[in-house]
């Protein structure tokens, strides 16, 4: 009998492991004009909210252009993305930029704000974030 | 040899619990505009078919205003969102508004229909159903 | 004791079916016009880095022009759908086109390419394929 008991607290623990972990969510970006002074603004408002979430931005095709240097909101000039995603970084949150689009729009990773890192493919890290580490999807 | 086989079965059933729990899947509407009408009928059409699914509606940003008094769709204004609301409410359907947003607009919660309730930040809602409630997830 | 190691085995057997099972994507399409070009690149771009991803593409409402016979890109008309799609589908790629749009809309199935499948509800489907097998999703 102490065996059984031993294993209902491991699947306990188990399950609870997959019900009470850290909340992550990964923001996708594939079109930084529609979409980077909104999500931004989402994901502040996010840790706002819940400030342990682990948060990833992945940009991928027309979505990378909000992590180049001097990237501003073409509606909105005074709207400087690089203070908005440094400020964001100090909280955690990890900005990645896709390889292919790098190559396929022929864009040198110099270009880029020292805050971002990079990604061997947008789209696999959005995939894989969900599948293998439980990430949550939100699309601004 | 007994403890063996009841430890299978608890395996087994929490296994099962995980495959076969009830289908949940949260809508998110940022954008009330491009989103209410179409997005309101793929709800409809959803409970058509699987009629069992446990949907949550949350709205933030400019998705707001598909649960306000008087919402209609500015392109073919016949079509009251209120009565497509409540329609999908008696089926079972919760509609969440993002207080984030009602005070970055400066709303007040009087400004909305009664089937409406409210969220204190549509994002981590959003997050939260799918990490912690495995909600899928749907953008219209 | 010999339960005991046997059953911290099978449990981490479980986990390790959660953790390392093969990737998988569902991708999400309800305006051709808008996503099918991007989203057709998305998905090659995707398998070129992850080979070995399960993806279905997921058609409803304004998403199923794309794949119609004939079906081009408005703004790039030498874009032509089928080739890319039947490449795709050499890939392992599944196609599928909601049969409640058909009949919203009175097509016929004879009007798609052979390379298309149906499915009875195109945001059940998605959804189940999130919740019940355990697909990431993502919208081009």
């Amino acid at each position: 009998m102490r065996t059984f008991v031993r294993h209902v607290v491991l699947l306990l623990a188990f399950v609870s492991s997959v019900a009470f972990a850290q909340d992550k969510v990964v923001y996708h970006f594939d079109d930084a004009e529609a979409q980077a002074t909104k999500g931004l603004r989402n994901i502040r408002n996010h840790l706002d909210v819940a400030p342990d979430t682990k948060i990833v931005v992945v940009t991928h095709a027309a979505g990378i252009d909000m992590l180049m240097e001097g990237a501003r909101d073409k509606k909105n000039p005074n709207i400087d993305y690089a203070s908005l995603v440094s400020a964001l970084k100090g909280r955690g949150v990890r900005f990645e930029v896709c390889e292919i689009t790098l190559r396929n729009r022929s864009i040198g990773k110099d270009k880029f704000i020292m805050d971002a890192e990079f990604t061997p493919s947008g789209v696999v890290r959005i995939g894989q974030l969900q599948s293998r580490e439980q990430y949550a999807y939100i699309k601004p």
